[in-house]
């Protein structure tokens, strides 16, 4: 694009986000540059101080800045109920309908063979320790109903009913193919109330 | 999202890029996050290396890190011909078609008024003091066949034809390998007009 070095090192950075080409990681990186330096200087070291200060929870397997996240740290919550959602997104629409008062787990992915994706990457071992603490009486498997979400759900109820769990799935209240961060709060609320 | 403070730092900053959203600002953090720290850790460093580095060349105002750019360092082109174009793109299109060995004005933008980008901030001023240096004759206005190009293209050609200079315009017309039946009206009505 120019003899501007750290330019195209920029570009090329930038189309490593995804849903970025490269057509894309030019317009951003002409948009910082001409109209926004700041915006670039606070995404510097945004970047930089999430990276160096979010980590996993030991308990959920969430992103916190904490040993526990904000839920498990919460007394209040019905510890025999754990939901399995397969990521931060999915966690905050079941809690946005307010329906459920249990911990969570959250697997930060799905099982996904194609791409290399297994039980250990998605915490499978670390999930079966979490809901065998002697608490934890039912587990929720609110993965999102598309095929690696409905396979992950199996694999998940395969492993913890072995394990003497009863294992429940969200309703078919939700319809098939979507995601949970997508779906209407309503129609959340009535498959949890339904679970099987 | 969390309770994990840089997290939500982290996708406020992301939602400044032209085209982010909420939704894809936390995508890009979870996948960054997640999957590819070190490219958050890329990303953070080319940022604040182009910032510090890239700045305006001072003959064409295009990025460049040196004082004057790769073109306008090339004693080899023709100083009677200046095109102008909005953006380094542009000018990186027209370069690969070959066909054009003179210099370039690089606007870093185009007249907007309903954005309130007047003719300073696309350096009118400056762009008359390049082509009266004396050797330019000719300026070829290579702005964009949009309605904000065009209005930038006639207010150029009034600042230099009262100069003095020869003011050309890109031809509008059919382009290369297309047939008539499939182009639409107005692009054949211009390409009528504009008949050589
Ligand atoms: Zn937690
Ligand atoms: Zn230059």
């Amino acid at each position: 694009m120019s003899d501007a070095h750290s330019l195209d090192t920029l570009i090329e950075a930038l189309r490593r986000l995804p849903g970025v080409g490269a057509k894309s990681a030019s317009r951003m990186a002409f948009h910082l540059l001409q109209h926004d330096r700041n915006g670039a200087q606070v995404l510097s070291r945004a970047l930089q101080d999430a990276v160096l200060q979010v980590h996993h929870c030991s308990r959920c397997n969430t992103f916190t800045e904490a040993e526990l996240c904000e839920v498990c740290r919460d007394p209040q919550r019905d510890a025999s109920k754990l939901a399995v959602v397969e990521t931060p997104a999915d966690q905050a629409a079941l809690e946005r309908t307010g329906a459920f008062r249990g911990y969570y787990f959250v697997l930060m992915g799905r099982l996904s063979p194609l791409d290399g994706v297994g039980p250990r990457d998605i915490g499978l071992h670390q999930l079966v320790a979490r809901a065998t603490d002697g608490h934890v009486s039912e587990v929720i498997v609110a993965t999102n109903f598309t095929a690696e979400g409905e396979a992950t759900a199996h694999v998940i109820a395969e492993a913890l009913r072995s394990r003497g769990l009863t294992v429940t799935r969200l309703a078919r209240g939700v319809p098939a193919g979507s995601e949970l961060e997508y779906v209407d709060l309503g129609t959340i609320a009535h498959a949890l109330v339904d679970r099987r």
